[in-house]
């Protein structure tokens, strides 16, 4: 695949391969030089394939951004489901879940700090995948939520949507990559003491 | 004062009135063309005085912005003090604390945006006038929270510690201005929803 003018792609598992390999070879070269200071001019000299080429793939450096940053949220995702598979109870799982998406910000942040200028980009600029995202952590603090009211551990009077915002309130600045920055001196205290007072406020 | 040469500076009167010149045209000079755009040879030109004049007065521009950042500061205090002043229980002290904080940074972003600038490098820096507020608001809501265990308000088994650490990291959010940038859609909902989460947490 490593010439100018490839065969016309059709749609089918070529398509597949080729979105596969811009993807991947524009996460090394986000990851070593930065998104914001890569055009897709430079990812086409890197991968060897067309500006025209790319084109035809993807809308623009934005839509190729999206992708690697949709697959980062689903790895982070992964993570959460797998850290609060194990939970004994609801108030377990929201430790959990609490803690594992600070983890994964702070992971990115510290390991991953030019695949993190993507995610603020993304969270700055409210890219579908990221509203995605915290759609889908907002449902999982609902079903821990409900499932707790329903075993007795937490509260009923207190609406669930009120209760549900709060938590994502609680929560945000620790998963907006835009703002985890600021708080990552917090991080050991907020997933102690942030956890342990919405489990005060769940009491019944 | 409108020269170059002024009289050496003598401690005293003069002093202060130099310095208040010197604060109220770098105010105006700052919140016309941005803190971090102007240098002191910027401000010395628009106010009349030499740059070594103003370094008589001022170490740096940062101290400059020090002495503007501080000012704004205790304003936001004094408007604290005045809306807890009258409030007729802890809870609604802390109601009214959340809500003094949250409109005096979204006043300070939307009305005097280049302050706000100054007021984001000093919390992304840490300045001393910044670490000392945030200090005062934490002393504000360990006094709400004793005061609120004393009436029978609030319940008691918690350590004070926990509980006033969880509170200030909920509200730091709203109250850091180069966080609460990402938060001012979400004031609105902030104002009822985290107060509302806290005093949950708090109940007896």
């Amino acid at each position: 695949m490593n010439e100018n003018t490839p065969p016309a792609p059709t749609r089918g598992p070529l398509d597949h391969s080729v979105r596969d390999q811009v993807i991947e070879a524009a996460g090394r070269h986000f990851a070593h030089y930065g998104y914001e200071k890569t055009t897709v001019s430079d990812l086409a000299k890197a991968i060897g394939f067309s500006k025209a080429y790319i084109y035809k793939f993807f809308d623009s450096k934005q839509a190729i951004g999206q992708v690697i940053c949709a697959n980062r949220l689903a790895l982070i995702m992964q993570a959460i489901e797998a850290a609060t598979a194990g939970a004994s109870s609801a108030s377990e799982r929201l430790r959990c879940l609490f803690r594992t998406l600070c983890e994964a910000g702070s992971d990115l942040f510290f390991h991953d700090r030019k695949l993190y200028d993507i995610a603020a980009v993304a969270s700055r600029e409210q890219w579908p995948s990221v509203l995605e995202h915290e759609a889908r952590i907002r449902a999982i603090i609902q079903q821990i939520v409900v499932d707790g009211r329903e075993a007795g551990e937490f509260e009923r009077k207190t609406p669930l949507d009120d209760v549900v915002s709060a938590i994502c309130l609680v929560m945000r600045p620790y998963i907006n990559p835009a703002q985890l920055q600021y708080n990552l001196d917090a991080t050991g205290e907020a997933t102690v003491q942030l956890p342990a007072m919405i489990l005060r406020s769940l009491a019944p």
